[in-house]
């Protein structure tokens, strides 16, 4: 097993902003600077796609989740992604996207089988580095630990939570359901689920039957009108707060 | 113009409660009990069908609205409801419903008719009640105002919303499109809309339908896993963050 390392450390905002590496996964973890060594809920975030660990959507909500939940979170990249070293694969993936988007072509197909080929690599990932995390004295082996992930992340996101028994709630959305139904029907835990309802990339029907395949007896729907990349601001207030409700985080600042 | 007259005041958990009248209308008026003669936004809530003005959810909701929102609210007995006398039209369509139910047929057609009929009557005396709640000087002529109203709320309140250019805000949901897709249409303002994913009265596509229908360039779908009364109390904390970030009221509890 990798143990966690840490290679940097900063702080603003009432927020320790810790990097490190699991093996050769470089992650970054925030936690509550008043209280970084204390016992808190972690919540695991998942980029997008084309996007990192520390990309401003990921601080923004990390933010949130460390100010108003007083939770740790734990943010990695994907394989292809941020600081790791793309492969031959991720680059004729990356072309064949790009070639796909100029020609007005539907980018979906080569969306769902990249990302299926990343969740693939990034499940294992993120299983170890969890494992490593929980050997935090601010964490521990028995604390709640929730996922929040929209489009990649959620590639990535429901096969993680499909076969980890750790993660007990998950904020998903915005992705193709063609390779996760499998999974999502395995997941029972509460789930909170995004979808954008004049989705221009992923259509409507496709959205609603992957929030219906999840098994959980409490899952939650929230479309929001607008395009793919309209997905309003304040769903991210709704995450902490539905992460605070399922692993016993406090919400201390106002809607 | 009827104005409004105050029948009885009671006070508890930092809530005034005041009884009023409006022509024929009874009604009632709920308020924080620190600063009940300060302006605050309006909430209007409309009860669902056989219940009334101080059903146990309405009070619950207004006990969050008040607390959380710092908001007045108001209820108005629908026709035929709570101290209302019922009307000969009233018993058959209740009789019938009953006899439905009890067979195991379908109630929607009869709801959605006798609801139509309970909205054209509602929908002039929620105006005028607007009208005299607006005379008191805590409310005022042109503070924001919001609308709260699920289920027989909704067949009222989307004729209401549509018509009434006063309301900026509203929560609306568990409800039959059938009646009310032409009034939705015309609505503009912000909508948060429930419904139940697993509804065994309203058909999926039904609600999706009504839901579809608003015209508003921000809308919400909350749909919950569960059947018609499962609707999940965690929605009316929703209602509240949605009518304060709407209304400018300040949500002070925590979630």
């Amino acid at each position: 097993m990798h143990s966690l390392q840490f290679t940097a450390e900063s702080s603003s905002n009432g927020t320790v902003e810790r990097d490190f590496t699991v093996g050769d996964v470089p992650g970054v973890l925030w936690s509550p600077a008043s209280d970084s060594a204390e016992r808190a809920p972690l919540v695991l975030m998942g980029h997008g796609g084309g996007a990192h660990k520390k990309h401003p959507a990921m601080a923004g909500r990390a933010q949130r989740l460390v100010a108003d939940g007083g939770f740790h979170v734990a943010v990695i990249d994907a394989p292809g992604h941020g600081d790791r070293p793309r492969t031959a694969q991720d680059e004729r993936e990356i072309a064949e996207l790009r070639a796909a988007q100029a020609a007005g072509e539907p980018a979906g197909p080569i969306v769902v089988r990249y990302n299926a080929r990343l969740a693939e690599l990034a499940v294992p990932e993120w299983q170890a580095t969890l494992d490593a995390l929980q050997q935090l004295p601010e964490i521990g082996a028995d604390g709640p630990v929730g996922y929040f992930g929209i489009a990649l992340g959620t590639a990535i996101g429901v096969p993680l939570v499909a076969v980890e028994p750790r993660i007990t709630a998950a904020v998903l959305g915005l992705m193709w359901p063609d390779a996760l139904l499998e999974a999502a029907r395995r997941i029972t835990v509460p789930i909170e689920f995004d979808l954008q309802w004049d989705d221009e990339l992923i259509p409507r029907e496709a959205g609603l039957a992957l929030f219906d395949a999840f098994g959980s007896t409490e899952k939650t729907l929230h479309a929001n009108a607008g395009k793919h990349f309209d997905f309003p601001r304040f769903e991210a207030d709704s995450a902490v707060r539905f992460l605070a409700r399922h692993l016993g985080g406090s919400v201390t600042s106002p809607a």
